[in-house]
């Protein structure tokens, strides 16, 4: 087993071995950009390290080796009075992990030949700068010294000398550094003086942080294997910290933001690379580069361009200028908004340099997700007050509750709460808090700074460099332009402009431009399962043809009833003996909803779900809602009441619900298909061909099918005759219990299609009420033991297995069953990925989750082709 | 495809095809013993008539040719004037379905050879009373002219002529006949002269009557297939009412109700068969031949011998003694009540006619359940007042609210009431009114009549032949000895003794005897699955292991709470903070308790479910309680309120309970299993070695289980740390959620054990809440959707591919794994038949189902070794 590849050895093709880093640095060796030079030690060194506990022999044999090399390739050497080699040593995983594992710079560093390098650059603060921060980055990786004992060492010495630590004289660094030996002694520690025992220990620490809490949680939220491991990248250092002809950057080859083809990035003069990424002090514009350095500029154009173009896709860099020499540390394709993500990926379709595929796999459901959110009413953005404004690190737009910390926003969302959270920078260590918040703000860091990064990533609305923003973290409050205001006072975030302001402002969805409609025609032509909506209302049914559905795979037909006259009647045919006067008023509400209904959907199909709710649920509630309805039907108090008691259950869902109404109250379903199919006939005569689908819910049993099934069919064809029409029509199935998926291929013979059920599948299979669910889940995913919440995952190790079995029994009877799934997981990425697989023709989702349906059974069809 | 079998014929097996009593008719004959000649048509036969609805040339030149061979055979023939012969026509399918089909007596008489059969017979008033006896039975049977027309003109001419129709003079029948001959006419029939032509009808008629209303439904509670038709047997008629050294009778080879191995039947001189059956003349005891025709009924003796022997049980004969002559007309296994079916299949073994395996077989889940039935209580049946005697028909003692009619039988059992029905006699289409009620009463019939048999098949006590009860059905009244009793009021009936009280008196159950040990010693030593007991307190254990109970399948805990002092802690624990003051004060109950319920089960295994239901079950409900339970508790009755209102689920059954609770609060989960291992290391040292088998309830995922598991293996380490001892135990889990089934291969990786919920399994699988079932389930039942309650009858079409699932799921991993079933289909037969089938290791039901289900075990080892 090879453990280490020097940069000479690798390429782009092995990140899973070398890691993303890693394989990209070779990359770049091997295209002949200015890399500097460093090798990398394998993620299965990693592995092996953390399953044995030790650090191989050969391991070490092989590094010590490479390092020569290393000293051969640079002629520097380790401990070298006259050309000192001081290495960086940074984790590098297969996918990115950003800032969430360790790195160690300018490795290699000691008591002796600091000195050397002070005369080496003739520059001694710049050596002694970079000593005391070897021994900070050092102290915290390595032996988990907390970071706050060195730095009240700065801030006490910044008082003694009355000056900022990076005014320091060299004398004031070695009392400096002396303070730190003492942190590191106080804590039981020496640092390490010999170079090679400081590489032991850095890769031995860069091998742990791979199980540090903070990775373990960043691999779970995406689902990253932990078995992967991380490489351990080491490489020469460059120093951008050595003057005014040097610096530090990030940039991406097009804006991350807008998606714009325009170079993108940020730059520290005179700065080591965390300089940038912490955020601690606001950089400049990439572009300023170009008038101090124009040459360096120049480069860095021509090579960003050619690693857009060698990569296909936009590329995050990292570069350093060493007196005005420029080197590549870092090129990886980038994070970037939703809204850049989609011009970016169909621009890159008319650039000719991605294929439509390419460009479809690239979108992240996410990403649409994100497309979709919300942003502030035009109107009202007009009337609201503005607070301050900073940096539009990523957009959208979000209103919540002010909270300090990640942990206080974990704990008002677990309470349902809507949160922004306000910080002066965050860290790795407040992931948790960045997934929980609406939006983000923070007082420092630029565009690049990690606040932005992560919530790019995640589509959560962020401002950053919000200077205005003074936080008093302890007292809770935050004083803004001269506003005060404290944790759980309400502000809105408007990532795209940069702009907050105070108090809530209504939302609404942003419009979808030229290219959604072309990258949604790509997944459509692509894509082998078609995309349904769940859709009732004629607003929500507009919403899903603007999106895209290609049909209605749920429309509930309960809502309809709860119209103040509808109610009435409804209430009227429960109640009273009047059942046939209550039902001729249903009736013609009923063909009226229908009509429109058809009218709208016109030739995309629309599945009908006859009425499910148990009874109770159209019955008054409280003494005086009796009352008015007892007066309104002429029935007493107590007759409803009575009726109330009878219809009463302890356990609804499990109840007298669906086809169980239709079997004991025949005339109900009578009343709905009756209107169907006479809406549907109106349609007819009017030249829209229209072929009804009907769906009976909480099937059970073949028998309970086959008995509503018959008396529909008896009641369409008496409108037929009366009608002196025909009209094709459909009468189908919802799976949704345990048992109608273990007799499916007795249904299927009695259905003309299946829906799944997914929502009362999953609360069946598990035995979770939705209802009652919120009294446990919380620990139930705190402790690991649900990994996704199954209402909006499928679980398919589960209710999957039952899918799957339904499926194969309903297609071993009838080859070319139609199969769908509505319910929430309908529109989950993974969930529909296993739909696919098992076969079935559509997934049916609310309107808003089309657009990601679309894109992931276009995905789903591509990944299947390859 | 032959047709028609003569009883020279056929044989004793060719039951399918010939029905029971064809094929019995045939082995008698095969055996030479004096059965009247004749022949059988085929269910197939039937099942073609009523499929294609015609009949047959080729039966009708079949049916032409056997008349003729009878003919031959007894030197008679149709509308002969000096040899006349007359057929019976019955019907007589696979299994015996008494009463529910059709006879017809006396065929091939007609006006005209009525005078020769007068002639021949020399007595005229015999032959007109065949022949009007023909007349009302065909009139009936093959053209459904009502019985009352019938019956009315009898009537009419008794009040006529002043005299019973039994002393009606030849020209009085011949008035009669004629007035049946003008019933036919206004009834647009004419009864055919032609004997082959009644023939044809009547056996038309006899195919016919299998499809009849109550036919169907006696067909439906037996679960008798629909498609294997009923035979008809065609035999020569002897007269029993041919003067009187004639008769006709019915006789049991052992007494069916005590199983006292002696003739037991009765007998009527000068009548035919139906006159028995209907029970309009109560007749004499067997005992009475002899005295009257000593030859005959010494070969009658002989003769039933001969066929217990042969058919290796106990006989039910039919007989007629024509002029002297014996004539054998049926034998069939007789029916029998349960002590009589015990005694008899234990008798039959020590008589070395059967063995033991017979014996086992012989015996009815149902026959077991009827001697577990009650008695009255000895000390109060002393104190009850006596209101009439009757025959002690079928035995047992119920208690219920008198009903005259079937249909009021029927109607308020719907309501939840128990009735006795009061009536003259029963007929065959009163069956589902018997079936209704607790006990039947009837003023006629003996102990052979239709009552006493359907009765005693049931397992129903039954009282016949009460005389001093006089009913007047209309006025809803029966006056009993002075006494006036109308419907509602309740008796007390006593089956065993005959006897009938006013009021109700307590019951008990009978004393199981020593035939009861030695079937069940049988059953045990055959049998390959276990029968385990759901009990827990005292009085179930003790119970539980007096049937036989081999283990504890399910001791729940929950019910432990509810003691005073128990529930206040309880209530301590969920609505306070002095949580450990609680657990420390249930902690000493729950030792107790488990200490004295190891003490009785001792090396029989148990397995103790924690806790199970949601928590809100153990809080106060209404104002006054609440009060109370706040004050106890130094709580305020807000808070009290505002606990109930966050405990409250809308559907509990899928809420926050069984290892939900475990996983949200462990320490309740800790408690009990301290308590559990305490108690079980208490036995050890007193020297009982008792190994703990604990039960995780409602797992949905391995994780679950794990994490519990873990804690609970925790918590006992220390235990037995503590305590210096380290003792055996099991931690199983039960499957209850169809999920678990389906991930029964994770789960049994970390389960020592699996045991079935069944009751929670249907209702997760159905969607049905057994709370809420009541709603619908009985319109299911009517219209056929749903055959047996799920809840009694293991669905094995739906939950039952779950259970086989998780049985080669857990297996897969685990070969040996202990596997069992709990809930209540753990005591039904045709489930437990399933459970063997699919390798469970035992089943386990409440104490009292505990001998039904060693039976049905045994049987079906029984089943499977053959």
């Amino acid at each position: 087993m090879k453990n280490v590849y020097r940069f000479t050895e690798g390429n782009a093709s092995m990140k899973s071995l070398l890691g993303g880093k890693g394989a990209n640095l070779a990359e770049m060796t091997r295209l002949g950009l200015p890399v500097p030079p460093g090798f990398t030690v394998t993620t299965e060194a990693c592995m092996s390290f953390l399953e044995t506990g030790s650090y191989q022999k050969t391991l070490q044999t092989e590094i010590e080796q490479a390092i020569r090399d290393l000293e051969l390739a640079t002629g520097k050497a380790f401990n070298s009075s006259t050309h000192l080699l001081l290495v960086s040593v940074r984790s590098g995983a297969q996918f990115s992990m950003p800032g969430m594992m360790d790195t160690i710079l300018n490795l290699g560093l000691n008591d002796q030949n600091v000195k050397a390098l002070a005369k080496l650059t003739n520059n001694d603060t710049f050596a002694y700068d970079c000593y005391r921060r070897l021994l900070q980055m050092f102290g915290d990786v390595v032996f988990s010294i907390p970071k706050s004992q060195f730095d009240s060492q700065i801030a006490k010495h910044e008082l003694n000398f009355d000056k900022n630590v990076s005014d320091f004289s060299k004398r004031e660094f070695e009392i400096l550094i002396q303070s730190f030996h003492q942190v590191y002694q106080i804590n039981q520690y020496t640092f390490p003086q010999n170079p090679y025992l400081q590489l032991e220990y850095a890769i031995q620490a860069v091998f742990n942080s791979w199980n540090n809490h903070r990775a373990k949680v960043y691999r779970s939220l995406n689902q990253i294997d932990d078995a992967l491991g991380t490489a351990v990248n080491i490489q020469s250092m460059v120093f951008g910290n050595s003057g005014q002809t040097s610096g530090t950057g990030v940039a991406f080859t097009r804006n991350p933001s807008t998606g714009e083809n325009k170079l993108f990035g940020e730059f520290l003069i005179n700065a080591q690379g965390e300089d940038v990424v912490a955020g601690l002090r606001t950089p400049q514009p990439l572009e300023s580069i170009r008038t101090i350095l124009p040459e360096a500029f120049d480069e860095f154009q021509k090579i960003a361009h050619l690693l857009e173009g060698h990569y296909r896709d936009m590329q995050d860099l990292e570069f350093t200028i060493e007196q005005g020499k420029l080197y590549i540390l870092q090129t990886r394709n980038g994070k970037r908004s939703a809204k850049a993500a989609l011009k970016i990926a169909v621009d890159l379709v008319t650039e000719k340099i991605s294929t439509k595929e390419a460009a479809i796999l690239k979108m992240r459901a996410e990403d649409i997700n994100q497309l979709l959110h919300p942003i502030f009413v035009e109107s009202e953005l007009k009337k609201a007050t503005l607070l301050a404004s900073g940096l539009p690190a990523s957009p959208g737009a979000a209103v919540g509750k002010i909270v300090f910390t990640a942990e206080r926003a974990k704990e008002l969302v677990a309470f349902g709460e809507k949160v922004v959270l306000v910080r002066r920078e965050t860290s790795p260590e407040d992931i948790e808090g960045l997934l929980a918040a609406e939006a983000i703000v923070t007082t420092y860091g630029g565009m690049t700074s990690h606040a932005a990064v992560v919530a790019r990533g995640m589509g959560t609305c962020c401002v950053t460099g919000c200077e205005a923003a003074k936080i008093e973290e302890a007292q809770k409050i935050v004083r803004i332009n001269n506003q005060l205001l404290t944790e759980g006072d309400i502000i809105s975030v408007d990532g795209t402009t940069g702009r907050i302001y105070i108090g809530e402002i209504e939302t609404e969805l942003s419009k979808l431009d030229e290219n959604f409609q072309s990258l949604m025609q790509w997944c459509d032509a692509i894509a082998k399962v078609k995309v349904y909506a769940n859709a009732e209302t004629i607003l929500d049914l507009r919403t899903a043809l603007d999106f895209g559905a290609q049909g209605v795979g749920l429309a509930r037909t309960e809502h309809m009833f709860f119209g103040v006259e509808r109610l009435r009647a409804m209430r009227q045919w429960i109640l009273t003996e009047q059942k046939s006067e209550a039902l001729a008023q249903l009736i013609s509400f009923q063909t009226v909803d229908f009509y429109q209904m058809f009218k709208l959907t016109k030739d995309k199909p629309m599945i009908i779900r006859l009425l499910d709710p148990p009874m109770h649920e159209f019955l008054p509630h409280g003494n005086r809602e009796i009352q008015k309805v007892a007066k309104e039907l002429s029935l007493t108090v107590v007759e409803v009441e009575q009726s109330l008691a009878a219809l009463a259950e302890v356990n609804p869902m499990l109840g007298h619900r669906g086809v169980r109404i239709g079997v004991t109250a025949p005339d109900i379903y009578q009343m709905q298909v009756t209107a169907i199919i006479k809406s549907a006939i109106k349609h007819w005569r009017e030249g829209l061909r229209i072929t009804p689908k009907i769906m009976i819910p909480l099937i059970a049993e073949a028998s309970e099918l086959i008995l509503v099934k018959q008396q529909l069919i008896e009641q369409i064809q008496t409108i037929f005759q009366a009608e002196s029409i025909e009209i094709p029509y459909e009468i189908g199935t919802m799976i949704e219990l345990p048992r109608a998926c273990l007799v499916a291929n007795d249904l299927a013979e009695n259905a003309d299609f299946f829906s799944f059920g997914t929502n009362d599948l999953t609360q069946m299979t598990y035995g979770f009420s939705r209802d009652d669910i919120g009294k446990f889940i919380g620990d139930y995913q705190e402790k690991g033991l649900l990994v996704n919440d199954p209402f909006q995952v499928l679980d398919i190790d589960g209710v999957g297995q039952l899918v799957e079995m339904a499926v194969q029994k309903g297609r071993s009877v009838k080859p070319n069953l139609s199969i769908g799934v509505c319910g929430e997981v309908g529109g989950n990425p993974p969930s529909i990925a296993f739909f696919q697989k098992i076969g079935v023709n559509y997934v049916s989702c609310s309107p808003y989750r089309v657009p990601i349906a679309r894109l992931t059974v276009a995905k789903e069809a591509i990944h299947r082709l390859s």
